[in-house]
């Protein structure tokens, strides 16, 4: 099955029953990201997306240093932040174009219908908060380094960490200060005011417990869990009542599922439950 | 007074001035709800509503043992998730209406004038979070233990969970740990992540500091504390600019209020002010 | 340059190279706000808005006592809150304006383009969460007592705390508790639910960190720095791609800037960048 | 069937198959509205929206000079008009609640899950507006004399007419004309501005019209229909976006039904396909 | 009273009782707009909003030939559209802040407390169009010829027109054709899509007809009139839902004035009711 | 140039400086659509979309019978609609992916960065509303049959009619009417209701006429109608307020090109402007 999933930068392997570890794999650069990195990520995470053998995601970085250095700012650089065509206007849509379809291909992350568990350790700057944001479960270990770091290089972040975070954690001034201040700060701080929701030991225990959290996600009816994560992202973004609305109307087909009566039944008879595949 | 709120699984009394009790009365069963009790709850919430003699209500589960074990899953299972009609198209009609219906009663706890306190114990799962996320006010014994636990009977939280609580917390990632994985967690991690704002040692002492609280808030104007509750949960679903407009809009009407005249005058006496009816 | 920001009830000086501190100055009332104040604070921050010289502010109080305890409730008592024409629809459109015109000037605050710090001590009630609020960071020092007052004086806070509350902080259960109650909180509280972004020892330290901070910041590029203020404050009230969206065209035009190539070499030469008014 | 449909102010009758006509009867005031009818209004549809006997509706207005000529301004100025507690904004409250309570009812015939098709004659004023607006299409006779009568009376139209009508017509200014004017306008001003979709000779033909037109909609699978309604409204008030991944959502269920089967079947084979209740 | 009101590109004059009249006065340029044109504008309808002798406006252009041709674009290139740093961030700062004023300005229509009908004539290019869709009421004179005509200097129409236009008449395809070709249309043209809401013969009896529809207007109860705009412009905006809520809080205010008896005594004697003033 | 447009079931020519012509090519089938098509569709239009050389499309029908009879119901329920799995849920989720890819082909047309005009002639029932409301201009023969036909196949519309006609013509009566009934309609009503800009004799005469305005379009500055297009986009979904926000952050990059200066130029001079590919 990994046949299907082969690409430069990233390992992708299946340790458990239903469950895929994507791993970055450029260590030697503190897993910087270039352009290639970006698209293969995405490929990889759209096909995951649907492929029915697969009912949870862990995302880590190779190496003992990083999780992710962020962007590999020699590479862009040279590339999109170099472009300039001699009008502005010109130049902006080439810009933005660029941002579309880098902030598309992270947001894949987010569309994906199976849960994905970001396992972060070491230097994790830039890029690691928008890709971990993009994802629905944050853990970290102790020695987690982190900074949104894009005002050090003159730009407001653009590739998601400043529409997710002031949503994904509850603290807006907190949000304000390691924004504009591009301070490093630690795991203790990311599970304090909620960027985290857990903090092991070193690199190996937090990749280890993310995966044990995959497993236990795996288990369960993929209708009810890709449900789940669907309507959390949705209510996320809108009131309460639009919310309520849009779950009523998802669960009036996926009530008819048989993974119901599956589970109710296995509960009362204290088994564990199959569900086919989704 | 009592009188008008008899009801077969709920007792409702009157412990203090301008105070109403709601109690979940189905000990035997852990408190678990069948569908009278949430049609029940909602005729007793919207009527507390619109009685003058109300100011304050708090809502808690009789028995040591449960604020509510959730829905009464065996009979869900020969009600509602067992309805099967021959087409897919109109079973799922069947299933919205009733999802629509629920939800309904559960929203009239947030749609209720008055501020509702929940005073948690014991075991409080599926619904408890529910009913819990639609009040204003959660507090918690110490031994309670909470669980989101729809998607271990094979579906989606479908009744407001899956749409409050990312907006009561502060930790994104929490929430979809323990949306997905049904695991139980308990008070002092509710506090943690802010699903509660006070944990007390046993149930006998979260109901009476409920009672406390509530019976402060009685104690102010009226129509400055219904005003505050309707602004803050507008505001939760809206900009920050939609709720400034509604505010100024909601008082034009309110500051007219004599409540605001006798509160300085009884803030600068030091005496206590009354308030009439609303 | 401080010729140009004379005010009776305020002081602004500029103590680093492009900060400003604008300080509340009417301590012998607790910095207590009269109409002119709010008008005032918001022709200053209006024109630090757009003064090329400033990067980022810091808001004090002056004394030892308060930041602010609030509004003069005598002088409002004697105003706004006393008129009473003999028609209560003429009577409403009067205080909707007024609620209108108060709004938009703590709202200056919020649409100030720099960044804007609140170092908040002692007494800090009512007025003093709805300005604070509308700042990006909440520094405090440890005896700072906070209340949302205004239930105690009848109304419904109306400038803002309401509204901006529940999106700062990340227990929607706490902030109904403080603003139903009006009961006063400290500082360890406030940093625990996450109002505050650091808790310092004295007044002399907090308004000390803060000028720190604000010199840190205002030595990054302005474009960065402003753009991500914007995006933040964009993106808290709208839907994840709403503010992906945004970013995009926002950056299309900023990505152009001298700013990240100066900023990205003077990384790599390890050397502090200078940038070009803004 | 009738039986069950019997109110004083209503004749409720089932002229075709799955048709039911709703009759507006109090024609010796011109049909003019007091409370009970239109909380006898709402009871009726609520009730024909779950009937599964009934696929589309006709309201009309009894007699032959009025569909309605609004509110009975007599009884509301003896009623909610006049009530006026000695504080204005305990009066606020109440009159809130009851204007509410008042758009709630008319609202019922656009949540009614059946189309609802207005066929207007003759004097159709204020209420006739707010009632028609929430139906799905109107039509009228060519003698229909139309009025967006409330400033007339010292208010702004609270019941729907406002909301609604700037989203039914293609002509906005011609909108703030009409109601801010008060003027009566008849039926091809209506129906060149768009309010109308037909124009028909004189009350019998128009009900006739209208009635042939509910037919033919009940005879229409009712899956189909239903779900037109439903995400015609929904897309009304949301962007383009928005709308279309609702009806992803909601044909998810909706496409699994039996009734497109039949209905190709039946195109192929010239014949009139017969669709299982709904 | 028209003291106050002297500018030199503007006449204001009080034809009738509470009705003014704001003539655009730069006959010589066609009423071209330069930069102190638009902000006396501004100045003018924000100090008519709050006079509570003014109850509607009438805005027109003074000569034969224009209501105005729009931006005056010799000065324009002059000022804001040759404003060019080194730096293109820093230049689309201070265009952003240029387009925003501007924005404002013409807005200033919009957010008038009281109805603005504008009566057209002649050539009306451009800002005409962004002038008179901020505008309440749009009438015309026969020869009246129109053109979105910034596309053929370069840009897409910034302030107003574009986000106006799709709103205020009903067929998009002619929206995009004109918005996207600059070409010319006549007064027949922009009654059939719903541009404005009547044509008359020439410049003299549109405008005569726009002081009769303003007398009209002013004779209403201010505090139904004011409501009516407040609550169309505010449901365009926004869901039905949202609209029919804001209704009801605006009105537990309103509906308390004396303009109700006073209107409905006035009703039933035939007689014309007097107002106090707002 | 045309090499790399060549499809089975689609013409692309490029029949004047700027302009492209996708021609739907199946006309012995009445271009009905198969998946391949809409696949293709959008393949070629996001092509077109960042091709500098075209700055405005035509999209039209082969054949002189139809424009498209839709969607290619042999086919259809062959494929998608008669999936069926033996579980509701999965067969849910395997149709929302298949609706969601359908509408994101179809959405193409509106996201596509330059205006595309659509030439109706003959058939044009179903789908070709879906194209064609995605397209920017509608234009049609006079012998033009449009029906949204959904309905008679037992289904809601779910590629788009549903969400964008309401908001592209000015009476929803009308509309309504036509989703509810599946009723054919002609030219002349889709001119009066406005749901195209222009009605011409033939097919030859109206993709004449089309290719006119798309040449006339063409010769405009790209950067002025390429914003112009998305401004109106973006405003027909939002608020005024939103639409103008994101219009001063559009054009603060925009009004920095050159062609602002080459239009006016070009404009005092009387020539025709050149300007730069985008």
């Amino acid at each position: 099955m990994a046949e299907g999933y082969k690409y430069e930068y990233f390992n992708v392997t299946f340790p458990a029953e239903y469950v895929a570890h994507v791993e970055i794999n450029r260590p030697e650069k503190l897993n910087a990201f270039v352009e290639q990195m970006w698209l293969n990520l995405s490929t990889i995470v759209k096909r995951l997306s649907h492929d029915s053998n697969i009912r949870a995601i862990i995302l880590t970085g190779s190496g003992d240093r990083a999780f992710t250095a962020g962007l590999d700012v020699t590479a862009a650089s040279q590339g999109t932040l170099s472009q300039n065509s001699s009008d502005s206007a010109r130049t902006a849509t080439a810009l933005r174009r660029h941002i579309f379809e880098f902030q598309d291909c992270i947001t894949a992350l987010e569309k994906c219908e199976k849960p994905v568990i970001a396992a972060l350790h070491g230097i994790s700057y830039g890029l690691a908060l928008d890709l971990s944001l993009a994802c629905d479960i944050r853990l970290c270990a102790a020695d987690t380094r982190f900074s949104v770091k894009e005002v050090d290089i003159g730009l407001a972040a653009d590739i998601g960490t400043l529409s997710r975070l002031p949503k994904a954690v509850g603290n807006f001034s907190w949000v304000k200060d390691v924004c504009l201040s591009a301070r490093i700060f630690g795991s203790a701080e990311a599970e304090k005011v909620g960027l985290v929701s857990g903090v092991y030991g070193g690199k190996a225990e937090v990749v280890s417990e993310g995966l044990k959290l995959a497993s236990l996600i795996a288990s369960k009816s993929p209708v009810a869990v890709q449900g789940t994560k669907e309507i959390l992202n949705y209510s996320r973004d809108r009131s309460v009542e639009e919310g309520l609305r849009y779950t009523a109307v998802w669960n009036q087909a996926m009530l008819q599922t048989q993974d119901v009566k599956d589970a109710m039944l296995s509960g009362l008879q204290k088994k564990t439950p199959k569900f086919s595949k989704l």
